[in-house]
């Protein structure tokens, strides 16, 4: 059966997550559905990253076995067509190797949590970026983040419920980039690792929003983290800033497919 | 009666436009609403654009007389705090002259048109932004854009509801900017003119995207323009991709009022 990697993006908003639930809705239960209504003998999917309730993603990749051979155009096409009216977009599609895995061979995972400073309510961006009332300082964030670069026992930030035998990960990218808009002031946090601990980005933010409000000082990040224990972690950043943005591999599934052209020549 | 310009942001996608209706939902009455909430017997509001149904404003600026004065910030947390679950924030609040008029003292008023080039159906920006399947061309789009520039008889390019007396418009700026994206290509028309027709950016837009797409030459633009007849004016760009972002004067209402500071010292 030949194997497809999808580029996937969503607005976790209406989700109860990723994963499949019994009665609630998921970002893979309606992907599978439109698999169905295409091949309906599939049997279902396989993502990169299990993320949270209403967590939002970019560039989450999947990957599936279909019964036959799919132009990976009409494929991606097809699937869009099935998976109206959930905000759920196929961006591409490609074949693979019968033995890759969304999952299993990714090298490296990006994230990236939006955080927006104004006194006003969100109009356009509700849903999608955390709001809060207070100016924020990003160098003392940066400040803050630098000293979770590494590897670590990242215990303090990460989920009670997190199933991973072990805390430690290496953090290889955690940037606080500043964006001035017309009212009021974003910032981006572009987070990189080979793989992260359940919550571990969320409680990162809620925690360097602390610092740069002024309530921690930068190097209480370092003291929180060496304490190793969850309860000193700042609050958990609410899911809807969070992204999920690429998902990285020895060699790029997608390489020489661009959404929007058939590999089959002139559509 | 102290005098107050308003400077407001608003997500079009659930009102009928601007203007107060009979029975339908409208932005000025959501706010006309919030306004007796704090001033029960406040007369309204007026604007310096009546947005149609659909589109939004990032810096519509409109004037209300309140039967008291009022600290600036608080104006606008009391009014946003009333205006909700409406998506629509007031920004920034400033006291003016008792003869300042939003509308008839506006010297420009600024418009951006949102246009997006992808295959893939939306998920996060769906009812903020046009999206064409196709490829487009922003270098043609600009050439065909020029001949627009400057006084012109624009009766191609207004509806035929429109009510002003005279066709003649000067348009001082429609500047193409290309954005490319993960997945397909952003195109923003920034446009700028003392005063507009109606439907005027979105009949600039419509036909554009024809010149974008390559079934009108550039040079077809001007015919058009020329020409001076509605019916051969391309189709009408959806209102979803609209947005007024800022309205000029000679001084500016709001200078000295940053968006979330008190004039009243420290809040």
């Amino acid at each position: 059966m030949p194997r497809f990697a999808l580029k996937i993006e969503y607005q976790g908003t209406p989700f109860y997550g990723w994963q499949r639930q019994k009665t609630l809705p998921s970002v893979q239960q309606a992907i599978e559905d439109a698999l169905l209504k295409i091949d309906p003998t599939n049997k279902g999917i396989a993502a990169a990253g299990r993320t949270d309730a209403g967590v939002h993603a970019t560039g989450q990749v999947a990957h599936c076995d279909l019964a036959r051979h799919w132009d990976s155009f009409r494929l991606a096409e097809a699937l869009n067509y099935h998976l109206k009216p959930n905000p759920i977009a196929i961006v591409n599609a490609a074949p693979v190797a019968d033995n890759f895995h969304a999952r299993f061979w990714a090298l490296e995972r990006r994230y990236m949590y939006r955080l927006i400073s104004r006194r006003a309510p969100l109009t356009f961006e509700a849903g999608r970026i955390w709001r809060v009332p207070h100016l924020l300082s990003r160098d003392a964030m940066q400040e803050g983040a630098n000293y979770l670069l590494g590897k670590h026992d990242f215990t303090t930030f990460r989920s009670t419920l997190c199933q991973a035998p072990s805390p430690v990960r290496t953090l290889d990218e955690l940037t606080v980039e500043e964006i001035p808009l017309a009212d009021g002031t974003e910032f981006r946090f572009h987070v990189r690792a080979r793989a992260f601990l359940h919550n571990q980005v969320r409680s990162f933010v809620g925690t360097l929003e602390r610092v740069g409000g002024g309530s921690w000082a930068p190097i209480d990040v370092k003291t929180a983290l060496e304490t190793r224990r969850r309860d000193v972690c700042g609050p958990v950043a609410p899911s809807q800033g969070l992204y999920l943005r690429e998902v990285c591999y020895e060699t790029d599934p997608f390489a020489g497919h661009t959404a929007g052209e058939s590999n089959e020549g002139t559509p």
